[in-house]
């Protein structure tokens, strides 16, 4: 599905890379207006770990073919959580990032304690006020059944943030015709560090 | 480059998924025969994090093209190791397996102890032993200049010579028209463990 777009609207993919649970979003940003287009989690529990590494890189280039976002932003796994877990969460990221690669959606990645700063003003903040925050923002509606995907969009939202993006990748296998993160900073100059 | 292949050959992609070295090799697997058709290194030590990734995807991605491996063996990341080289390790393996999923290469991993056991008999022999037995086995000449290397040997012939294959991913985009895994498999029952 080719959604129709403003030319200046600048789609985000946020990501919380779990292996049990992966967070996604997608929001447009338009100007300093960002509207939800989607959020939610992929429940990937009950699977194999194999089919869980399949699901994870066709659920991530799936939302890439409909939504063509501009950029994907991914939490990066967090160091204080156990090895095992830090591996898996490695992996899956992986996953996402290779997705974003193979089909030139330039990436950028960023630490929990930065995301929360970027949200709530407060790097320590929990995942309830991150998600307080986000509704009050946002204004989206309806209960918040997994804090995974409120983390999602709070990657994302920092993503719109972030006055010092740098793509972590340049596209070259991009085809769209619209404007690229690159042509969104230049136009925004005030919005782009120097 | 596609390679004449005898049609009972497998070929096998093994890779030891480093994130500032990353060792693989490619073995062809004929009967009990193994001989080696590559064996060395991509060093990424000088590549910032972004372009570690995007080199690593790309290089699998080419390795599938020039090969077309029937399968890729991949070193599961040891847990012994520090957080901060688990999470690296652990994006390194889940490019390497996103690349395989990409093209519909089935893959596996296996732990290290396991793939030193399979090599030397001893679950806890050293890389150097591991390195000599396999130039005993396969007769390759030359100096090892990376144990990375022939780790990754040590893989790909760990799934050479597992009798209880069973690929983690089964092809589906798969085009080549030579024999699967499935039909090696199948077509040598002794070597597959009910």
């Amino acid at each position: 599905m080719q959604l129709s777009q403003p030319p200046n609207e600048q789609i985000i993919l946020g990501i919380d890379p779990g292996t049990n649970v992966l967070g996604y979003s997608v929001i447009a940003l338009c100007g300093k207006k960002i509207t939800l287009l989607e959020m939610d989690v992929l429940k990937l529990d009950k699977e194999e770990l194999s089919t869980k590494m399949k699901v994870i890189f066709d659920f991530i280039l799936a939302q890439i073919e409909r939504y063509k976002p501009d950029i994907l932003a991914v939490e990066a796994p967090f160091f204080g959580k156990n090895v095992q877990s830090l591996l898996k969460l490695g992996r899956s990221q992986g996953l996402c990032i290779a997705a974003a690669l193979s089909r030139g959606v330039p990436f950028v990645e960023y630490p929990p304690r930065r995301i929360k700063q970027a949200v709530t003003g407060n790097g320590a903040a929990s995942k309830e006020q991150v998600a307080a925050m986000l509704r009050r923002m946002i204004g989206f509606e309806g209960e918040i059944k997994y804090l995974d995907a409120t983390d999602a969009l709070a990657v994302a939202v920092c993503c719109a943030f972030q006055k010092d993006i740098e793509p972590m990748e340049t596209p070259s296998k991009k085809t769209k015709t619209k404007s690229s993160w690159a042509a969104f900073a230049s136009a925004h100059p005030q919005r782009v560090k120097q």
